[in-house]
């Protein structure tokens, strides 16, 4: 096989009370990454879309995963891309990991799958580096998985699928920057014994809701008292979603990894119908212009089509 | 009815990376409670063990439960209780926890069940209160109802049970003291983000880990990057104890409670075995007495004999 063609769909990391260890994947928006094996080793780069990313494969998140994988093999080949992306940079849907984890998916496949999922996962990361100055898994890991994904560990690599049933989520995008480096550097370092308590209590209670199907224990367990307090200053009008979402029948939700994205897990359609509308609702009064997806989890991650 | 007897079994609170929010209940050790029901409003109690616990109401981890539920009552009843402890107090195996529990459950019983399952974990938390100024669950929940127990939330109470696959347990108890309240002065009350976000990873491993029966991911999970290394320090022989139950089989463990007790699950009774031959080797060794308890998980919590 020469050329694939992929769809990487976007992903929600942090899942509210998560923060750097739960994500999942989207049915909506997803990107599509076109790649072929080229006999010499070199990364061409084109953009199918207007986002104008940088096409040198070191400054680009695709182009720094195919080099990586590149250094792993014996023979000199290279690889011509094409992204076309859907997945607005800088949305907080996992932009960057859709084109890392597609690339990394991709290239795997043209070879003759030498690389394991965690390999795989590991050279999805070092787009995550160039994105964010950080190697985090919580979007590349769904992106790839498809599903909820539990990133155990880091160091060592220790990625775990957690079951979960077929919720609705509504994701809104207000057309906002957040950077990703801004909203890690607000962070405090340190954090209440008592507060890390509760979180690593919802925690608990998320991943079990997820594995019983108990719709009531996933909204109740939706309760960030760490990142969110900090993090939601950066986002205009998340405590009145949040609040009217929740009113409105959404299980619960929050942050969509760094912002500015908000998400709402809802049990079913009409449900998270009603939620576009109060979401809609708000950003319009706001007067800020927004994207908004209706969409389900995506249980396949990236995938040839 | 006038009078019953339960049994009320002993529990492993925290569960390593669980701090405050997980346990499970033992078959071994456990106490046995005898109560009747009296006319008058009042309390008496007797000890059948040779602990010299308190037998003023006021100051007996199970006084001070059977007093709050009778302050809750519209008539004028009263509480004849024998309690006959083997679970040895201060042992860090859920002593207080099984007194106050099992008498919540017994005055409960004999009323005719006027009150909800959390309602009695809320009576049986005034005798922790007594125990060790603060009012957890994470004793009581377990052994109340079985299993491994999720308290999510103290305020508002939020207990959720985590189906486990049926581990072995080996339990040991070095004779030494380890006040609770001593355990939990010496713990930071500020963490770091980046060891409560590996904590909270591990919390979520271990629960997906019970919950898919994956023994492994329980293995990996058992890691606490956050109190084990304060506390551990109250325990001699910790280190040696966990670093050689590990190499010989256990899938993992760590401190019971505040201590001084020392656990470690096992997937099967030989491994459980190989780990209690190590545990009093390295007591025998090391010259400190101990008791030692080769288990499995309870599932039915107190229980009328």
């Amino acid at each position: 096989m020469k050329q694939i063609i992929v769809k990487c769909p976007g992903t929600v990391a942090n899942l509210v009370c998560g923060f750097d260890i739960l994500g999942l994947a989207l049915n909506e928006p997803s990107d599509i990454l076109e790649l072929q094996l080229l006999d010499k080793p070199e990364v061409i780069i084109h953009n199918r879309d207007h986002y104008n990313l940088p096409t040198e494969p070191e400054r680009n998140v695709a182009g720094v995963v195919l080099l990586s994988i590149m250094e792993k093999l014996d023979k000199p080949v290279g690889f011509e891309v094409t992204i076309e992306k859907h997945i607005k940079p800088g949305s907080g849907i996992g932009s960057s990991a859709a084109s890392a984890a597609g690339a990394a998916v991709a290239a795997n496949h043209l070879l003759g799958n030498p690389f394991t999922t965690d390999e795989v996962v590991q050279f999805a990361m070092n787009g995550e580096k160039l994105a964010s100055g950080v190697k985090h898994a919580d979007n590349i890991a769904p992106c790839i998985l498809g599903g909820v994904s539990l990133i155990r560990s880091i160091h060592p690599l220790d990625i775990v699928s957690i079951p979960s049933p077929d919720l609705f989520v509504t994701v809104v995008h207000p057309q906002i920057e957040v950077r990703t480096s801004d909203a890690r550097q607000i962070l405090k370092q340190q954090v209440l014994l008592k507060d890390a308590i509760r979180q690593w209590g919802n925690i608990a209670g998320l991943v079990t809701g997820f594995m019983k199907n108990d719709y009531d224990l996933i909204g109740r367990s939706l309760e960030d008292v760490i990142i969110e307090p900090v993090r939601s200053i950066l986002i205009p009008g998340f405590d009145e979603v949040k609040k009217q979402c929740k009113e409105a029948g959404a299980l619960g939700g929050g942050i969509s990894g760094s912002g500015p994205s908000v998400f709402m897990l809802s049990r079913n359609e009409e449900d998270a119908r009603i939620v576009e509308a109060v979401m809609k609702g708000i950003y319009t009064k706001i007067g800020i212009d927004f994207n908004i997806y209706v969409t389900t989890i995506n249980k396949k991650g990236v995938e040839v089509v």
